[in-house]
């Protein structure tokens, strides 16, 4: 790819795990290469599918690596969820049956969170990643939708690398809902355009103005081909160089990086034009 | 239908729960027929999907209803799923997320039934329903899978009818081990034919011998098709008259009766000759 082809992106949408860090470390050159970007002017929103945090608990782990940031430059599932229902329907009566990150940020939209007992008052059920699946979740959220409650998915991934072997996804737990009941869920997280669309209001940009960076093609790429983003691959996670040839022609990435040092080398160092 | 078209069958094989009892009530008119029946020779198999119980269980439960019967006149889905995999590979380890009753039957014939920690050694997954499932137990069977491990799963119904309300069925429990790993589960309960071809040796007959009943259309007439058997619907369960017209022409039963004591008289006592 020529030089003079590449573009000084004014805002970066970043994936998180796998692309800024990789079992709580932080990948090659990610440290330096932010605090370059930061001192460019380059405008960073961290997009995180994990329905466990908050914007408060990211940019905690991420100034504990050495990362500066502040809870304003991320956006959860939870946060989507959260502005998503209360644009749809205002504040309303949700069944949640997934991370806590995603809990907090429906409360402090003044949505009410309802304990399983409640399933017959639910107008929505929010499912995805949930380390506290049960019989008894399945079966009131089984309920929900039965008595008429909208089926809200955080993201389809179906299994994500854990430190010691592979982990279930959201998408585990969400087709269960989907098999019982053959409904289909509106899915918020990446690859959905309803968070990137979302992305781009909190950074006050047009899609033309960022490039959205990830691990996976299936998520990160896909989410900001959703809103005709350019996009970018690090091969710091889940996508290796050798699967690069297998990628759908639909699905190519407009970069491939190393790391986010190579990143900031290629499109901001080698190509010095003012932004 | 014309009476000289009925069948004097040998044997019956027949559901549990909606067809003999709901709600742990018997059907009506379930305690004669049933009485009638093994007053003529008619033989008896029950076959159950339930992975709770064993067939002592069943029997003490019918005969507690004021049925005589005895455990040798049950095929539940566990011994089933202990039996087949006994032919396919001899005694095996066996990761079992599903009921009590697989359990002991798999520990019966042999089989080791390995600890959620032991996920690496299993041969086979075991999948159902599931009053356990667990974060822990997702994540153990994903692993078992993902290291070789064959997938069989027990019946694949979406849900079932509680007593306060809809349940998650067995297939609710296999579909995350599915979207997880793109692998599809050898189902051994019914409709599958491998727990109908057991149900005939258990019986010592051929399938034209034979009568499938059941309550309900995908799972007990779907059953007694796999294996060309005659099929009856009892319209004590799931199946409600108002259904009969949307059945697909493929799975259309030979009879519809309205609970076992009509199947008896129109079967076997408006239709007198020998056996």
């Amino acid at each position: 790819m020529r030089a003079e082809m590449k573009k000084r992106y004014l805002g970066l949408i970043l994936d998180l795990d796998g692309c800024v860090y990789v079992d709580g470390e932080p990948t090659e050159g990610a440290i330096e290469a932010l605090k370059k970007l930061r001192g460019i002017g380059v405008r960073i929103l961290y997009v995180t599918n994990n329905p466990e945090v908050t914007s408060e608990d990211s940019a905690s782990r991420l100034r504990a690596m050495g990362i500066e940031c502040s809870p304003e430059e991320f956006l959860t599932v939870g946060e989507a969820v959260a502005r998503y229902i209360a644009s749809a329907s205002g504040p309303s009566k949700l069944l949640i049956l997934t991370g806590r990150g995603v809990e907090e940020y429906c409360r402090q939209m003044g949505h009410r969170v309802l304990s399983l007992d409640e399933w017959m008052e639910a107008e929505y059920l929010v499912v995805g990643f949930d380390r506290k699946i049960s019989y008894r979740r399945l079966t009131s959220g089984l309920r929900a939708l039965l008595s008429g409650a909208k089926f809200i998915g955080t993201n389809p991934d179906a299994i994500h690398p854990g430190r010691e072997g592979p982990e279930p996804g959201s998408g585990a737990f969400i087709v269960p809902f989907e098999y019982m009941t053959g409904m289909k869920p509106l899915i918020i997280g990446k690859p959905s355009r309803v968070i990137m669309e979302l992305a781009l209001r909190k950074l006050g940009m047009r899609a033309d103005e960022v490039l959205v960076v990830g691990d996976r093609i299936d998520t990160d790429v896909k989410a900001g081909k959703a809103i005709g983003a350019d996009t970018a691959i690090t091969l710091t996670g889940i996508t290796r160089e050798e699967d690069l040839a297998e990628i759908p022609r639909g699905l190519r990435p407009t970069y491939v990086f190393r790391n986010l040092r190579d990143l900031v080398e290629k499109l901001y160092e080698q190509n010095p034009s003012s932004l």
